[in-house]
């Protein structure tokens, strides 16, 4: 598919390639062993509770909770059907439109959600941000945003600037 | 667990940890799904044939091949199982101790791998590279093998001064 030559990565594209690949990799798998010894749960169960939690009446359109978690809507079904049956998540058709599915967060899942919380910023601080710099953590935000821009230009964490 | 109070996230540090955790999500999804479509492999597949690929006799012990693609030693008997069934990648006990195994590169898995290597790299330019400028990729890649450090003090590609 590619008629021209090959746009090889240079030395230092490949060092940052490398160690993003890396990371990517290790960091759902770290977090993931805390919140699954303590909660049988995983880093994207986490992040679906705690979207839900930050959302106008902890609740969303199942469209707008998959797009806030990164994740196909099969993926999404799957995890919030889990989180039903554990009594921290319900469905509803929603009221505006019936063929649309509201997910909510309930008050034994909120709860859970803050038993967890603290735990889980002290996970993330330990592997990410007491390692960075004021200076890193400002760079981190900008080049990953760039990247983010590019896999997914509709995320809700883009501004207005900073979207393609 | 926590005694004192949650160390909460500042907004800064919010958005950075929001950025990277929807890029770790993304990437692998974005470059699998193009590495599947053209051979039916992951970039995990991928780059375990990449790391044999550059490797000395492009063969390497399982542990050792476990460590430079960041998975556990079952992940990887798993895919290179799935490899070795496609005639790329072949299995036999170390000459020099026989309960080490070591994986090798068949010529076929390098011809293969040859095949994808021009658009699989045109493919990380596209998500990655394309949008950051020199100093981005000098940021990503300082921050990246910070982070790094923490998840994977022994990973490979942090040089001595790199490693915590």
């Amino acid at each position: 598919m590619t008629e021209d030559a090959p746009r090889w990565l240079t030395d230092r594209e490949r060092q940052a390639w490398l160690a993003l690949y890396a990371v990517s990799g290790l960091l759902p798998a770290a977090l993931d062993a805390d919140l699954f010894r303590r909660a049988r749960i995983t880093l994207f169960d986490y992040h679906v509770l705690a979207m839900l939690s930050e959302a106008e009446g902890r609740s969303l359109p199942m469209s707008e909770l998959a797009s806030r978690t990164n994740a196909s809507l099969s993926r999404l079904s799957h995890v919030v059907k889990k989180l039903e049956q554990r009594g921290w998540v319900s469905r509803t058709p929603s009221l505006a439109d019936a063929r649309v599915t509201t997910a909510a967060l309930s008050e034994e899942g909120m709860a859970a959600l803050e038993g967890l919380a603290p735990d889980h910023v002290e996970s993330v601080r330990k592997v990410v941000f007491d390692c960075l710099s004021d200076k890193d953590v400002a760079d981190l935000e900008r080049v990953g945003k760039k990247v983010l821009a590019r896999l997914d230009p509709c995320n809700g964490i883009l501004g207005p600037n900073e979207a393609p």
